[in-house]
This record gives structure tokens, C-alpha cells and sequence, in this order.
């Protein structure tokens, strides 16, 4: 009963089923395949305008590639101080970027602020010479924090942005969730609200390994394929990632598999708030709770089996739970009622 | 009847299956599991010593993060001038180096010489301050030209290298098909013979995506699970890959895989060099031809359904083909019986 | 009357006589000077330590060259919030280091405090292979607020940094007003507390343009004249630069003129914290002043010839006054009766 | 009777009481000071036509910070194998494009010719994404080996350039003493026949240590005010350097320190071609002589007191005498005497 990532599971059978069925004859490498167009063209309908996508194998190439079409070494990426690209890639964008700056924003339920942004840009990147200018910044949805996102907050974030002719990059490795948790049209959250480019991430989600640079203003994407290549991200079989993105993004598929796991997060949320010694660090709106709980409780959990990170950022006793897209439902009971019992006896 | 690329290929079955297998319940993500455990382990058994070992999703992230560990950024790498390295990396090693500079040598068949390397480090490349500092060797095995380096001939530059305290790397992306043609143990062609780290692909024999950074000196992989990650390459379900390359070294299932794609490329090029108006640019000793035929008899080949690729780097007329692990005997022996067939009529 | 920068002010007249002398005969390019040698020397001998010591032309090179060699592009380079590396050198050692992250954090006065830095180990820098990795900690000295840091308040920096393997660089822009308001010897201050390489400024007291970065860790500077050379500052005509070290450095000459600057600081600051309107933001230790006063006094002061900069990194109103080497006294008083008399008159 | 280098010879006195000069009273730091805006304006008098100029202090950081402003970091440089940026800026240019490839090209004389760059361009960099994109060309003038291009070779250079999407720019280093040797305007080398940015040098022709980048195409120069302090070339009291380039340019002072340099090699070269033993390796058109000479006159001549480099990267005997701004002409006279007598004996 392992809820420590949505990393550890594993992939969606019809997604692995894509794999199987793509390793059928010769097919043009480096991404020439008729697998990679017909994905291209599947994000343009579901985008509702033609776009340029660079399918990648991880995440963390995914975001770093993307920055660095949207910022020259010497700008200063804008992001929340829990970002992704911030604190969990090891500098992947300092790297791709040759050297942009990332520049942490404080704000509440993992979520930038019009007024956080507009700061840091009145106050410091003022454009001084003697300062890295603003290029990007970066959004991510759903946030590290679990929330989301509203349209009118994307766009005004992206209002100041365009006034400092910045460009707007969306870290959407879990984008599923958030789309599916805000019941919106993916148009509503991007390009109509202002994002230029999205990391739109498949693998927490079902896949074995894929996530696909889009890219809504197709000017930004003219030198991409080499810096794809460049980036060491141009898988020579590139039919089998992309087969895999083609299976996620048939129909419906990726919003049902974040449905899913939203539902089990949600389900387990209600389940804990009612034990008067949880505290929920953020309203649960996609596959991710941050709870805080007795070390008791805890310690009782995993000895019964459960499995989840300490959340070392937070508070003493807040753990993180996330939720995947093939979460037993049984499990989650589990979890309640084993976390119920023990908060009982520890009362 | 597709001779342009290895790449084109899909997966071996076993190896297509044993990803299917590891599609199973939850595993610590980001290269903790126990796949990737057990082919560090395999790998040590291989080359008869403990190694550190990090999987990798690309061929061009292997060679340039492997690389990273062996330059400063002020440093040289000194490779042949046909390297992949250097021509078809479109800049990943400079990248993932900061900025190390590649010394293009001069050498037949493919092959650096001692006298070229040693030319290189007595004329240009002194020590002077004001020049780059020699900081690593690296040699491709099967080389470019489809051609092997001997164990003596290995060991010879990496004594040159040893002499200016230099790193020896070895890009393997072929390199079961040179174990497989020189009949020794890989041991002798890797650290025996000097090499501290070798780029050892999987992909383009019968993978779908998996190669891996072997260190033979494990004191350079100290840092090397931070550039893994940093460089967009430590997959989050690392499971699919690393099952990839379980599947791959188990016995001599690798060997085995590259001893057809060699045998397939001495057949054709045994059936070719009677032709009178064939010459084979380079011995065959791994699974590429080189070859320069009349352009009748390339565009004929062409007609009657035969896929393959120009030559540009070469003399007009000149094409590679490339066999793989799964290709078929009977389009080698229609593309000799065509070829055959055209010379004749052209002649 | 421009208390605007140290920088505004020109060459003290020995310095510049140096650069005079020194352009007699042909010498040696590129650094192997006698002029270069005579000034690691000599600091050898303020120091009390053979030092390693290269010399460049600014203090943003001075500093990101010095941490390039002390941090891998992995790493993260702890400081101040406020420090002229990660506000005002517009990504130079980002640049430099190959895309370093800097971490600022926060401290009263302008100064680290021991627990500002343990809290950013513990809480954010575990070692984690996800985030980059703690190289160095930065401490400038005289700080950006004008306040110097006590030597056992560096000491206890530098052993929170050696506990993490980290290096400790001083950023000494201006070392010299640092030494003379402290009252004490050079190496209290930097080896001695721990500290591994120093960036010596002399422009800001007195010199055309001339900086050194002075290794008391003699093997950290075993490429540095490499990436001096691949940084562009290795000057052709480097007497040209050692001449005004050596100058500089001759007896107590950068400390006479680091107290003079000290004592007009000191002298216009007692002169101004008479006045009720007045609020100083910091201890004055060096030869920097941040005030507050009322805007009408500003525009009056402005009205009566004095040039200084707004502060806009802090409240409305605050202003910034340095003091340089070669300071008119007449030139203070006549701010202090100035803005005395247009206090007076807005109360 | 010192022949080394241009940059052993110290500074014109002209120049050197203009930084005198330049010391007096506060000026605006920064580069915002009357003598860089002088400087600007007085080269669009020298070039015909209104520039965008950037002072910096080496011809290192010159070269590599115009160029990052010519090319991605996935761009190609393309130059002569033998070019300063190449061979003798150990990697300056990588580091500051962030890892922009450099392409040696062979050509006599020292000389890039349209075919040699034509080859590259059809044959290796025809635009594949797996190799770094054609971005900029880079010429020196005068060249390495002491030669001028023509305008007309220049053009023709340019033409092939503009052809591909690049940039073209030129090493200036001694860009003065090729205009004194062609006798031709200055912008009948540079902006006329198709540069778009020079790396304009006067450390070797007088300076203490003053370069600057000129663009022509002055929309390439937008960030360059950034691009220049991020690299560490933004001198705090940059009116010490300008003064000097003021000095440098006014009138046709630089013309005439050049046409020194050049007569004294003139009549050198002259001197030396007499003697049977003596081969000039290159055309001399500047102020540098290749030439070889028997090992015993090359003793004989340092026994008398001369100093001279040998050139390692040419055969053995050759050395390069290098003549400058100040160079006594009875130090030329003393040489060819010197040689002429030794080569007698030799006889």
C-alpha cells in the first residue's frame, strides 16, 4: 500500500499495450515517425490550435529544454519557491539555459501571486544591466502543493509577464490532474490564458516514460529540434515513446486516468479531515495531500503497511500522500481506517 | 527492406517482454529499484570487476554526461574526427561539459592512430595556458566505419592518454557487436587496455531505449548520480529501463543479438565485393558497410524497394548500410542477387 | 559633491604614478611579470601565509572566476541576500561556474548568520540528489550594508561549511575598510577563520581597475591561471594591472586609504544621526551609509549639489552615501550643515 | 631588442597621459561616462557610418563575448585552423556562447578562402539537426600569420555567409595595422563588405589594455550592455579605459603606431630575405615575420641579445619576430646585421 509517489507505479495496460503494438517493422528514427506527427496533430485538436511538440523522456528534460527556448544565460526565470524546476532538478535549467537565474516567489498553497510577481519585478528586476533581465516565467499546475490553478489567475500571472515581454512557460506534470480537477477545456488553462509553452507530462500519470514539450506560440519552436538533439533527448526509437503519448492521449484516456487518481486523493482527504488531529496543509485539488499527523499515528501506519514520504520541507509529522491513476480504492479505505483507529486510540 | 539505420529496428521480443514483466505493482522510483541494482551487478560479472553503472535514455546523453566526468570545462577531449562525438552530437558534449573543447584527429578506417594522438599532444596541445588542457581520450568501439580497435591498439593510446593524465572513454554505442566480432572477453577491450568509462548502448541492439555510463575507475562516478540528474536523465520509473538492460545482458543474449547483425553484414559484404564496380571503403568488422557503388545501380536497388542511406561524408556513389539484430537473411540475399543483377546490366 | 559610489571617485596619485613607471622597457606578457610576482609576494606577507594570487581587471570577474574554481557546476554557492554575487553581477557566476545556483538567505545587517546558513543545510540541502549540491559559502566583507563581520562570527560560518565539505570564498570588494575599522590582522579575518579564497578589491580604494584573487588554499588554484586565461582576464599587458597592486599594497598604503574613507563614513554618519528625522538602517563599519530621511531633505540636498543614490531595494526615502579614499572633508561637512539646516527647517 | 610578442612593449605616451588626464574629479562608473560616449561617436566617424561600441579590457574577452552575441549555443563558429579564437583563447569563446562549437578550416597564408568555407558548409554542415547549426564566421585581420585579406576576399567571405543565415565577424586584434598596410577606409573591410561586428584592438598597438567590440549591425548589440557585465568586462571605473581608446583613435594615431609596427617588419623582412638560409614563411602585410632560419643563427642571434619566439606549430627553426608600435629601428638594423653575419659564417 504504497502511496509515496505516483512515480512508483507502474504503467496503464493500454498505454504498455501501444509499446507492444509499435515494435512492428522498421520505422524512420529520431523522432521521424508517423507516431510522433500523429501526436503532434492528436494536441492540436485537444489544444484547439496547431501547436510544435518535442516528445522527451523525463520530466526534468522537459521543463530544462523548454526554459531554454524562452530565456537567453543571461535572464532570470520567475517561479514559486517550490517549483519543480527550483528545488527538485539539480539544476537542469541552469544547465540547459547556460545559465539563467530562477528566481524563488513566496506564495500561499504552492501558488504564485499577481502581487508576488509584480514585486520581485518592480523591486529587483527592475532591468538594471547590473541584474539578469526577466525572461519567463514559470507556472505550474497542477502546483507542488496539490492545488490549482484558476484561468483568471493564469492569465492575470501571464498579463504581467507580457508586460515585461517575458514568455510563459507551464511545468504540466501533472496537468492531467489539474485539467480533470478544474473540469475546464486545456485551451482555458494555456494559450488562451497566456502560456506560451507547456512541459505536458504523461509518465506520473500512466506512461512508462514520456512527457512532451507543446509549444502554443510556434515561433519559440523554430530551433527546437536541435536543441532536443543537443539535450541528449532525441531517442533514436522514438516511435516507442511516442506510441505511448498517442495511447495517453486517445479520447479521453489521460483526463480518465487523472480522474481516477484526483477521486482516490479526494476520497482519502475527506477521510483524514474528520480526525481532529490531521491538519491538511492545502486543499486537496488533484492527486497530492499534504497532511500533518501524530508521529504516533505514523509510526502505526507504516507498521501496518502503508508507505509515504516525510514532507522534511514542512513541519515535523506533515507527510505527503499521492495518489495514482491505478490506486486501489481498497487501499485508501485502508489508510482511513487504520489512520482513524489509530488517531482514536491516541486521543 | 530497410538498411538505413540499427535505429530502425524495433526490440527484441525478451527484451520487449521483460518490460512488460516489470510492469508490475510498485517500485521505488528514480533508479532505486532492484532492476537497476541487478544490472550494476550483471555488469560487474561481464567485465569481472565491481563497477558503477547508470542507465541512461539516449546514446548522446550516454557519451556526453560520461564525458562530463572526465573534463573540466577548460578541458580537451581529444576523439577521431569521424567520432559521433564530434559530428552528430550537435554540441552535447560541449554542453554537458560546460564547454569542453573536441580535438578532431585524422586516422584510417575509422581508427585513431598513437601517432595522431601523440602528434596532437606534442604540437598543439603542450600544457600552454593559453590553450585548452588535454583532459580526456575517447574512442569508439565498433568505430564509425563499421571497423574494431585490437586490445593492443587500445591499450597503446590509452598509454598516451595515461602519460598526460588524461581519461580514457569509450563510446560503445555498438559496442557488442566489436566484442562480438574480436571473440574476446570485454574486459580486455575496456579497462585492461586502459578505458575508465565506457558509453555501453543496448539500443541500436534490440532495446527500445537503454544505455549506460560503466565506470571501470568507480572514484570518477562519485558525483555521477547528481549529473544524471541534472541532465534530464535519471528516469522517474527507471524500472522500464533498466528491466531493458536486465534482459539484454542476461547470458550472452547481447552477444548473441550482435553476432546476427554482424554475420548479416558479412554476408552483404561478402556478396558486394565481387562486384566489380563495388569498393568497400573499410573492412567490415562489426554490422555497417560502406560502399561505393555506380548510381545506376544505387538508384535500381532504390526502385526495386531498397532503403538506405547516402554517404555524404564520402566520395558521390558512396552509401552505408547498416544490419541489425533482427534482419532478415532473405533481404541480404535479395539485395546482393539486385545489386548483382544491376552491376551487370550496367556493366 | 558625489557621494554616489566609490567607483565615481578616480586613481589615488601613487597608484596611478606606479602605472607610470611601468611603462618603461618591454616585459614579459601575459602575467609572467616581475610586477606579478612581487605582489604574491606580498601578500604572502600580509597574509602570514605563501598564497597563490592572480590578478584581474574587475570585481565581478574577480568573484565568479574565484568560485568557479571552488564549486562543480552541480553546486550551490550559499550567501546573503543581499550579496553583490547574486544581485549585482548579473549572472557572472552562473556564467562561470557553468550554471552554479546561488542560495541567498537572510540576515540582519547585511551579514549571514550562523543559523540563517545551518537552517538552508538542514531544511533544503540534505545532500539529496535531486538538488544541487552544497560547494561554497560567500561572505562579503566589508558587507553590502556597510557592516563587518567579526572574525569569530566568520569562524563559526566557515566551520558550519568545512562540516559539509564546502569551501568559503570572501568576497573583499572592499577587505581594505573591513581591516581597518576591525583593527586587525588580515589573516584573523580570512584563513585563519577558515576562509579558502579571497577576492581583494583595490578599484573601490584607489586603483585604476585591478583585483586579485588570493588562494591561502594553495591547491584550489591549481588551473586558475587556465580559467583566468578561458575568462578573458588574463590582461596581455598585466604590469599594466600588478603595478597599481603592487603600489597599493606597499606598506600600509590600503589601509591608509580604506581609513580615510572609513573615517568620512563615521564622520558624516555622527552628523547625520543627530537629526530626529533621520534613521540609519545599519551600524556604519566601513565607508557606506544607509539612511532614511525625508524626501523634501533629499530634494533639497539634491538642490545643493550632492549626488547619492536612492536605495530602491529599501523603503521610500532611504539613500545611499559612500565615501571614497580620497573623500573632500569639506565636502562632508557641508552635507551634514546642508542637511541639518533643511531638517530644521521641514520640522 | 625584444621581438616576442606586441604585448611585450609597454604603452604610447600619448595614451598613457590620457588615462593621467582622465583622473580628475568623479565621473559616472559603469561605462556611463563622456569619454566611452566619445569613443562611440568618434568610431562612427572612423567607420562611416553610427555604431553601437563596448570597451573591454582583454582581446579575449573581446573575441568570445562578440561572438556569443553572434551565435546559440548550439551554433557553429567557423574560422581559420589556425585562428587566435581557436588555438589561443583556451576555450573563451565555449565559455562565453555557453558552448558554441569552433570549425577549423585550412587555408594558406594564414587566409580562409570561400572555397574552404564552402566545403564545410555542403558537406558536414548542411543544417542536420544531430550537428550543430552554421551561426557565425569569424575572420582575423590583419591574420595569425601576418596577412591581410583583400576587401574582395572579404566580400566574397561575407557573401557565402549571408547565404547561410550568418553572422560574420572579425578579429581585430591588429586590425589597425591592416589598414595601414591596405591603405583602404575602414569600412571597405569591415561593414562594406559584409561584418557585422569587430573586435577592435589597441593593447598591441599602444594601449595599457583597451579593446572594443563595434557592431555595425546594431541590432545585434541589444543585450551586449548585459552580455558585458555578465562577463566580467564591465569596468567599475571604465573611463581609465575608454581614455585610452580615445587617445587611440584621435586623429589617425592609431594609423600611425601601426604604420611603425609595419614599416620596421617591412624592412626586417626585407633584411632577412637576402640571406640564403633565411625562408619567410608568409607575405608580411602587417607587423609579424615567419621565418626560418638555421638553428645556429637562431643561437647566435639570442647569444647577441635578441629575443624571439620559436613556432612550435611550424617546422623546426621557425620562428616569429614581432614588431612594434615602438619598436627602435636600430634594433631591426642590429638584427639584420646580426643574422646576416652569423648566416655568413654559416656558409
Amino acid at each position: 500500500m504504497d502511496f509515496r509517489s505516483d512515480n512508483v507505479a507502474g504503467a496503464a495496460p493500454d498505454i504498455l499495450q501501444a509499446v507492444i503494438d509499435a515494435n512492428s517493422g522498421t520505422v524512420t528514427s529520431y523522432g521521424n515517425d508517423p507516431y510522433s506527427d500523429r501526436v503532434e496533430k492528436r494536441l492540436g485538436e485537444i489544444f484547439e490550435k496547431p501547436v510544435k511538440a518535442f516528445a522527451v523522456a523525463t520530466g526534468t528534460a522537459c521543463n530544462a529544454l523548454a526554459l531554454s527556448a524562452l530565456t537567453p544565460s543571461y535572464g532570470a526565470i520567475l517561479c514559486h519557491e517550490e517549483a519543480h524546476i527550483h528545488l527538485d532538478e539539480c539544476g537542469a535549467p541552469e544547465l540547459f539555459t547556460g545559465g539563467a537565474k530562477l528566481v524563488p516567489i513566496h506564495g500561499p498553497g504552492g501558488k504564485l501571486t499577481a502581487q508576488g510577481v509584480r514585486d520581485v519585478l518592480e523591486q529587483t528586476l527592475t532591468g538594471d544591466p547590473h541584474r539578469v533581465q526577466p525572461a519567463a516565467l514559470s507556472i505550474t499546475q497542477a502546483t507542488e502543493a496539490g492545488t490549482c490553478y484558476r484561468p483568471a489567475e493564469i492569465a492575470a500571472l501571464a498579463e504581467i509577464a507580457r508586460g515585461r515581454q517575458m514568455k510563459v512557460h507551464m511545468d504540466g506534470a501533472r496537468f492531467a490532474n489539474a485539467v480533470a480537477h478544474l473540469g475546464v477545456a486545456p485551451a482555458e488553462i494555456t494559450w488562451k490564458a497566456g502560456v506560451d509553452v507547456l512541459s505536458f507530462g504523461a509518465t506520473k500519470n500512466g506512461a512508462l516514460g514520456a512527457e512532451i514539450v507543446v509549444f502554443f506560440d510556434t515561433d519559440l519552436a523554430e530551433s527546437f529540434v536541435v536543441r532536443r538533439k543537443r539535450g541528449g533527448q532525441l531517442l533514436s526509437k522514438m516511435r516507442f515513446v511516442s506510441a505511448q503519448l498517442e495511447a495517453y492521449l486517445k479520447g479521453d484516456r489521460w483526463l480518465e486516468l487523472a480522474r481516477h487518481a484526483n477521486a482516490m486523493a479526494t476520497r482519502l482527504s475527506q477521510g483524514l479531515q474528520h480526525l481532529p488531529q490531521a491538519s491538511l496543509l492545502h486543499p486537496v485539488e488533484a492527486n497530492e495531500i499534504f497532511v500533518r499527523l501524530p508521529q504516533g499515528v505514523l509510526a502505526g501506519l507504516r507498521d501496518a503497511g502503508f508507505s509515504f514520504y516525510d514532507w522534511t520541507d514542512a513541519a515535523p509529522g506533515t507527510i505527503r500522500l499521492v495518489l495514482a491513476f491505478n490506486t486501489d480504492p481498497a487501499h485508501v479505505e485502508a489508510f482511513i481506517q487504520t489512520a482513524g483507529r489509530l488517531a482514536a486510540e491516541a486521543a
